[in-house]
C-alpha cells in the first residue's frame, strides 16, 4: 500500500466528520512576520494541501487571508504579503476529509471580543466537539463554520474570565482529544498542546522572535533555531517581554502519536528528539530483521517507502534500486480524468523501471497499508514488468483501527487489516509474500526495547485499538441528527 | 447631477458604516424556487450590484450560494440552479457602501438553531445595530460578518422563546430603523416591514406559491400576480397551509420613503399603489410648472432623467430630444482606467449629440443632485457642443441631509445642497439657471395636495431633516472605537 | 422587430461565412497612441463586441494585444496600455457571425515583410475572398486565419512591388466588395475605402496627429477634430510629413450603405455629412406621415426604436412614453440560461410599463424587422399588459435580401419580409396593424426627394436586391468544399 | 550542481533564439486517439512544461487544442478529449527558451494545403532555420509564428511536388540540424529523424495502431508495445494499410545525443537499446572508480542525482542516504516570490536532513554542472548542517560548449566549465574536492570501451566541442537584424 497515495489524496470516507490533518505556525515580534509564516506553512504543506490561511496583527487591526489551495499559489507574491502587515502572525494549512472544503472553514478562525480579538488555528481533533457544539447552539451561539475548532473559539468568547489567557485555558480544559493550538491576540502569541501531547508542537526562535510550529522543518526553512518541544499539557504564552508556561492539567506522562514517525512528519524534522528519517529508516532495518526474504533487489514504493527501503537494503545487503519511477508532474494534474485515463490508473503517477524488475525477485517496501487498493495495482505493475517474485513489506504494523485525533483514516470497514488476516491480505494484494513490522519492532525503531503495555510510550491505537482519551462524540447516547445544516453549494 | 451615476457607482464616502441598499426576494412551495428567485433578483438588480446570494431548503438541508457580482453572472446557469434544490428559497442583492465587500457579508445570513435553522436577508438599515452588536459581543457572541443584519440573527439565536416566529418577533422588536426582512426556516417563509414601512415589500402569488419581494417588477418578470403591499409594521408568515399576519407594533400610520419614487425603484414598479414612472414623469410636469424657462429643447440626463424630461416636455411643449447619448458598453468597463482615460471622464459614458445641441437653448433634466461632480462635467460637455444656454432642472428638492435607512448617501459635508445656496450651486455647476422641484411639488407629483407637516405622508429627511426614528448609533454617548477588528484583506 | 436584439446578439445563421461587422481606428504621431486607440475603439464598440485588438509601432517593434471580449475589459488598464508602446497605433473591434470566434482571427492581422512589417484591420466584406484564398493556397501560402481580411495581407506579402503603398494598392485592386481598411507600417498609417464607399471611414486630427476611424463618435470621445470623410475609392497615406491621397480606381459616384443610418452607426455620429440621429428621427416623422394611425401613446422598442419614436410622436402629436422598460444589467448576463429562464424569454431584457399600456391604443416603433422572432414576444408582452390595440411601425423598408458587405444578416429564408407579405407578417407578429417606411421615404429622411433608380444614391440591396458589386464567391462555378480545415476546438 | 534546476526552469539566456526542448507523440487508427496522445504527452512532460498541443483528424476536419501549461491541467478532462474527435492524433510538449512563450508558437503547427492539410510537431533545432525563414519572407510567405519549426511547414506548402510525402521529404532535405518530426495528414502519420539521429524517436504499437513517440515511457503509460527505434535519417509513413520506410539521405552511422542519458530522458525509458536508469547509475559507478574519496555517506542531489548516487554507493560501499529532502510542493509555487522569500533561495525546494549530515564526510552526487549557481547554495546548505567535509561529484564531464540541437543551454560565457579550471570551479562551489566523470568514462557507462575519436558514437559537443552538423545560422555572413518583428505583448 502506498501511504502517500492513500493519505494525501481525497478519497471517499464516511461523511460528516469534522476531523482534519493540519499544520500550524506562529511568530511574534518580527517585521517579516507574514512572509516568514508563509514560508513556515510552505514547509508544513505536507500536513495539509487543501487550504491555507494567515492572520496578522498590525497594532490596529487583524488582517486575514484565507485561500483554498497551496501556500505557494496564494501566499508567495509580494502583494499578498504586503497586505498582511504587522509584526505578529499565525497561519494554518489544512486537509479536510469531508466535502466541506469551503472558505468559511479555513483557519485561522477569528472572534472579536469586547476588549480585543483572538485568532486561533488548530491541528488535531476534539473528540467531544459535536457534543459541545450542540450545547452552544442550544445556548444561542451561531456557529459559522462546521469545523470542530470553532468550539474552542466559542468557549473563549463566552468565558466570563477577564484575562484572555484565563479565557483560553477555561476553554481548552473543556475540550477532549488531540490538539496543537496556536492563537494570536493583540498582545500575545499562545500555544497549547493536549495533555498527552498527541499532536506535535515545537518552540523556535529567530533573532529573538519566538516561533511556534508543528514541525522543526518549518524552523529550518527560515533559518530559525529550534529551542524545545512544547510539552504535553503545556500552555505557552509569548509576549514582547518574554515567554511563560502554564500546566493547567498538571504534569503527566506524554503519549505522542507514533504515526508522526510512520508517515506524517517530514523526514528532516526532529520529533520528540528523534530524527524522523532515522526512525523511518530503522523501521526498514527492523523489518529486514523480522521478515527476511531472499531477493535480488529492494524497491521502494515512492516516495513514502524510500527511507525504510534504504534501511531494509542496508540491513539485508540486497541492492536498493529505483524500480518504480514517479512522474513528477502529477501534483494537481488529471483532476477530472476521462474514464479512459482513469482505467490506466496507477500509471499516471508511477511506472515500472523494467530494467530493474525483469526476471528478478523483488522486495517492495512501503510505509503502511491502509485500504490496499493502490498496493494491488503496484504489485500488478511490478508483475507486468516481469518480476519473478514480488514480496511486499510494510514498515509499520497492520492498521486495524480508525483515528479520531486528526489523522484522516477511512472507516474501520475499509481498513484492509481490520477485515482480513495476513494470508487473505497477501492474496488480495497479489504478492508472493507479505509482512508487517511488529508493534514491538516499531517501538524499537523509535529507540525503546519495545512497547510498555502498562504505560505505552506512544499513542498507537491505529495498531492496538488503545485509545488514550474518551471518545465522547462517538458514545451511543449522542444523537447528532438534529437540525438541518447549511451547505454552501457554490 | 446624475443620480444614476452618483448613486449606482462606488464613491468615497466616510468608511465604517454598515448601511446598504438592497433587494430581497422569497418564495415558498414552488419546484423552481431557486430559478424564480434568481430571476426575481435579476429584476431587482438595480437595488444592489455588488453581490447576490440565494438560500434554499430542500427538506433536508439549507443550501447556499453567495457571490460577489451580478445575478446574471453567477445564478443564470443550469448547474448553479441545479445545486440549489428545494421548493423554498430566499435571495438578496446587495450594494455595500464600505470597503467590506467581502463574501462573509453577502446575504442571506444563516444560523443553525437547536430545532432547525434560519436564513435571513435584509433591505434597509438598523440605526441601533452597532449599539446592540457591542452588547452581544460583551455577552459572548461571535459576529462573523460586519453587516448590521447579523444582529437580528444573533438576537433570534439567543431568544429563549420556543417558536421560531416568536423568536423572530422578539428580535425585531429590539431593532430600530428601516427594514424589509425576508426569512426562511425549514417550514416557513417570513416577511417583515418596519413600523413606518420605510423600505418597500410586496406580496405576490405564482400558482399558489406565496412570494415576497422588494418591488413588483420582481413579480412581473416571473409572471406572478401582485397581491398587496406588506403593511408597515406587519410580520407575515407563509406556510404550506396559508398566510398569517401579525402586527407586533400595533397599527400606526405609514411613512414610506419618498426616495423610492425619486430614484430608487424601477419605473415599471408599483410602489404604494402608484406607478413609479407616473410619479417620476409628473415630477417633471410639476417642475415645468414651477420653474419654466424659454428654451428650444428638453434633454434628459440619461437614463435617470428621462421620465421627468418627458413630463417636462409634455407640460412645457418644448421638444424632447436625446441630446446626450449613453455608451451602452460601460457596464463594467474601464474599471482600472489609465490617467489618460480618467481625464476624459464623462465621455466614457456619455457623449453630446451635437446636432441637437448646437446653437440651442437647452433644458437639462435630471432626477436629483447629490455631490454635483458629474453635473459639472455634463454641463461643460453640453457647452462644448455649442449650446447657447444651459438650464439645469432637478425633478426633486435639494438633498441636504444624509440617509441612515439603507440608501447610500455621502456624509453631509459632501452634499452640494448642504453646503451651498441655489446661486452658488448654479455657479458651481456652470449652468445659466438652476432649479429644483419644491417639497410640496414632489408630494403633488405623488398624488397629495402637498406635505402634511403635522403627519408627513412620506419619510423625506434627505430633503427636510425630519428623521422619523431614533438614530441611536449616532448619539454622542456611543463609543464604537472599541476592539481591533478583523479585515479580510484578500 | 428589435434590430438591437436581432443584430447585436449571436443567432444561428448559416455557417461558413467569413463576413463580419467591425470598427477600425488608427492614429499616427501621438505619444498616447495606444490609449487613444483604446478609447476610439470603446466609442466604436457597438460595431463589434466579440473581440478587439491593437497593434502599435514603437520604432523598433510592432506590439500586439488581441482579446476576445470588450475593449473596456481588456484595454482599459494602465498595464496593458503601457505594454503597447509607440506613437502609432491601429485597432479593431470585431463581431463575427460564425463559430470561429477565435484569437487567431482577431485583427489587426500582421505580416513580417522583407523590409519591414504591416498590420491591417478591416471593416466590410470581400466578395471574392474565398476565390482568391483558394488560389493563394494553391500557390503555397499558409493561411493562419479563416478571416477574409487575411487575403489582403497575403496579396501584399506576395506583391513584387518595391514600395509598401504600391504593394497595398496592388492588393486592394484585386479585391471586390466593401471595405474600410486601416493599415500600419513602420512609417505610414494607410486608409482605404472601397470604390463605392459602402463602408464608412473618416479622417480626423488631434493636435496634428492624423486619425482614421469608422465613425465620428470615435473622434468626439478623444476630443479630436473631424476633418472630412475619406472618399469612396480613396487611398490615404499619412506620414510624419503629411497626408497624400490616391485614387487607384479613378473617381466614381459614391453609394454608401443606407443601413448605417437605419441601425448601425451611433446616433451621435455624422455619416456622409448627416447626423445619424436626425436621419433616424426623421424616418419616424416620414413613417408617421405615411402610415398614421389613431392611438393614445407612442412606445419605442428600446433602445433602437427611440429616435424614430420621438419623430413619430412629434409628427403625429401623440404622446411619447416609455412603455417598455429595459433591464440595464443584461449586457453579458444569462449567458447560459436554464430552460426555465429561457422560457421567460424577452422579460430578461424588457418589461412592460403597465401604467402606460393598460387600456390604451399603442403604437410600437422599432427601426427594422429581421426575423421577427423578438417582435412576436414584444407584441405579446404589450397585449399581456392590457393594451387595447397594438400597432407596429417600422422606420425602414422590409428587409428582403441578405447582406454580403459586412453586415450580419440571416440567410434569406429566415428574413421575415422575404417569406411573407405584409398581412402575413402582421398576423405572424400578432399586431393590429403593421407598416413599414417606404424606400422613397427612407431616402427622403436622408435628405433626397426619393430614390434615383438610375443612379441610386445609396447601397440598399437589403431592401431592393440591387447589389452594387459582383458577388464572385457566390457564383455557381465556385466550389469551396475543398480541403479539410483546422478547427480550433479549445 | 543540479541539472534538474538549471535545465528545467526558466533562466535568462541570450534572447532571440528559436531553439527548444520538446517531446512528440502520434498515433493512427485508434478510437481513443486524443486520450492516448494526452497520456503519452503526460509521460513526456519532463521534455517540456511550458505548453502542449494536440491535433486530431476525424475524417472531416482537423481539430486543434493548444494551451500554455501542463498536459494534465489542460488535456485531462473528458470535455477537452471529447472535442478532439478522430482516430488519428499528434501532440507536442514544449519548453521554449525565449520570451516568446505565446500561443501562436505552440505546436502542432498546421497548414491548409490544396488537397488537404498537414499538422507538424518537432523536437530538436534547425541550425539553418533563420536563413531559410529570411528567404521565405523575401518570397512572400507570411510566418505566423517565430518558431523554427514553421519553416518546415512553409517549405511543405511551397513544394511543387504532388504527393504529400514527397513534399515533406523535399522540405526536410533543405533543413540542417537535429530533429524528430511527427506529422499528420488526412491519411498518414509521418515520422522523421535527422540523418545523425541526434534527437530520439521510437515506433510502438497498440493493438495494431502505430505510435511514434520521443521515448518509450510514452508507450509504457498506455500499455503499448515498443517495436523499434526510428533510425537516423529515416522517414516512416504510417497509413491504414501499413508502414513504409524511406531513407532520403541514404544510410549513415548514427550519432545520438549522449545528453539523453545524462539528464534528459526519463530513467525508465529505453534509449538506443539501453536503459537510461542503468546508464545513469553506471555513470555513478564509473565516477566512483575514477574519483574515489574516503567518506561516511553518499548523498544525491535530488532528484536528478539519485541514480548516479546509488551507483556510486554500490561501487564505493559507502552508505547511500537521503541527506537532502526535496519539498514536493514546489512544482508551480512561488512563481512571484517576494524578495524575502527569494533570499532564502534553495530552501524553498530542498532542505538538509541534518541527522545524515552532521559531523560526517559527505559525497554529494549530481548529474551535471551547468552554471553552478545552485551548486554553491547546495554545498553551503550541507556545510550549514554540520558536514565535516563536502566532496562534490558530477556523473558527467564538464559542459564547456553550448547546444544548438534543441537542448536549452546558456550562452557559453555562463557555463562554469567554459570559464574555469577544475580548481577554480571547486573554489567557486565551495567544496572540499570536486570531480567530473571523464569523457571515456561516460562512454563506458553507455557500453563502449571509450570514445572512438575517429567516429564518435555519440553527439557530445557540449563536452567536446565537436558539433556534428553545420551551424549555418551562426555563420558570420548572416545578418538577421532585418525587419521589425511583431511582439505579442498580452
Amino acid at each position: 500500500m502506498t501511504g502517500a497515495t492513500d493519505f494525501h489524496e481525497p478519497f471517499d470516507i464516511n461523511d460528516d466528520t469534522l476531523r482534519e490533518e493540519c499544520g500550524v505556525f506562529g511568530i511574534l515580534g518580527h517585521e517579516d512576520a507574514s512572509a516568514l509564516t508563509a514560508l513556515g506553512l510552505h514547509a508544513l504543506q505536507h500536513r495539509g494541501q487543501e487550504a491555507a490561511g494567515i492572520v496578522t496583527f498590525d497594532n490596529e487591526q487583524f488582517r486575514a487571508e484565507r485561500h483554498l489551495g497551496l501556500v505557494g499559489d496564494h501566499f508567495s507574491d509580494a502583494e499578498t504579503i504586503g497586505r498582511l502587515t504587522g509584526r505578529a502572525a499565525i497561519g494554518h494549512v489544512r486537509y479536510s476529509t469531508t466535502g466541506e472544503t469551503i472558505l468559511r472553514n479555513v483557519q485561522p478562525l477569528f472572534a472579536e471580543l469586547e476588549g480585543g480579538g483572538i485568532a486561533i488555528c488548530h491541528n488535531g481533533n476534539f473528540t467531544n466537539a459535536l457534543t459541545l457544539r450542540q450545547q452552544l447552539i442550544r445556548d444561542g451561539a451561531i456557529c459559522q463554520s462546521t469545523s470542530d475548532s470553532e468550539v474552542v473559539l466559542q468557549l473563549v468568547a463566552r468565558s466570563r474570565e477577564q484575562k484572555i489567557v484565563d479565557r483560553f485555558v477555561e476553554a481548552i480544559t473543556q475540550m477532549e482529544g488531540a490538539y496543537a493550538l496556536v492563537a494570536l491576540t493583540s498582545k500575545k502569541l499562545i500555544g497549547a498542546r493536549d495533555p498527552l501531547g498527541i499532536r506535535p508542537l515545537v518552540l523556535g526562535d529567530l533573532n529573538g522572535a519566538p516561533i511556534l510550529a508543528s514541525e522543526t522543518c518549518a524552523l529550518d526553512i527560515i533559518g530559525a533555531k529550534f529551542i524545545r518541544d512544547v510539552e504535553n499539557g503545556e500552555v505557552i504564552v509569548c509576549t514582547s517581554t518574554g515567554i511563560q508556561s502554564f500546566f493547567p492539567f498538571g504534569k503527566c506522562p506524554a503519549r505522542p502519536d507514533i504515526f508522526e514517525y510512520v508517515y506524517f512528519s517530514r523526514p528532516d524534522s526532529i520529533v520528540g528528539g528523534r530524527s524522523v528519517y532515522d526512525v523511518r529508516r530503522d523501521m526498514g532495518r527492523e523489518l529486514a530483521r523480522e521478515s527476511h526474504v531472499d531477493a535480488d533487489v529492494i524497491v521502494p514504493v515512492p516516495d513514502s517507502g524510500v527511507p525504510a527501503a534504504i534501511g531494509y537494503s542496508q540491513e539485508s545487503g540486497i541492492p536498493f534500486e529505483l524500480g518504480i519511477i514517479r512522474n513528477h508532474y502529477v501534483g494537481r494534474t488529471f483532476i477530472e480524468p476521462t474514464q479512459q485515463i482513469r482505467a490506466l490508473g496507477v500509471k499516471m503517477k508511477h511506472s515500472a523501471n523494467r530494467s530493474q524488475i525483469e526476471g528478478k525477485r523483488v522486495v517492495l517496501v512501503d510505509d503502511s497499508l491502509v485500504r490496499g487498493t493502490t498496493s494491488v495495482k503496484i504489485v500488478q505493475m511490478i508483475r507486468d514488468a516481469g518480476a519473478k517474485e514480488v514480496h511486499f513489506r510494510l514498515a509499520s504494523p497492520p492498521i486495524k483501527h480508525s483515528d479520531y485525533y486528526g489523522i484522516d483514516t477511512p472507516v474501520r470497514e475499509k481498513l484492509l487489516a481490520a477485515k482480513y488476516g495476513l494470508e487473505e491480505m497477501c492474496n488480495y494484494i497479489g504478492a508472493d509474500s507479505l509482512a508487517f513490522l511488529s508493534v514491538d519492532g516499531i517501538y524499537r525503531a523509535a529507540g525503546y526495547d519495545g512497547r510498555d503495555n502498562e504505560n505505552p510510550q506512544f499513542t498507537d491505537h491505529c495498531f492496538t485499538g488503545d485509545y488514550p482519551t474518551p471518545l465522547t462524540d462517538l458514545s451511543e447516547d449522542q444523537d447528532f441528527v438534529s437540525a438541518p445544516r447549511l451547505v454552501e453549494v457554490g
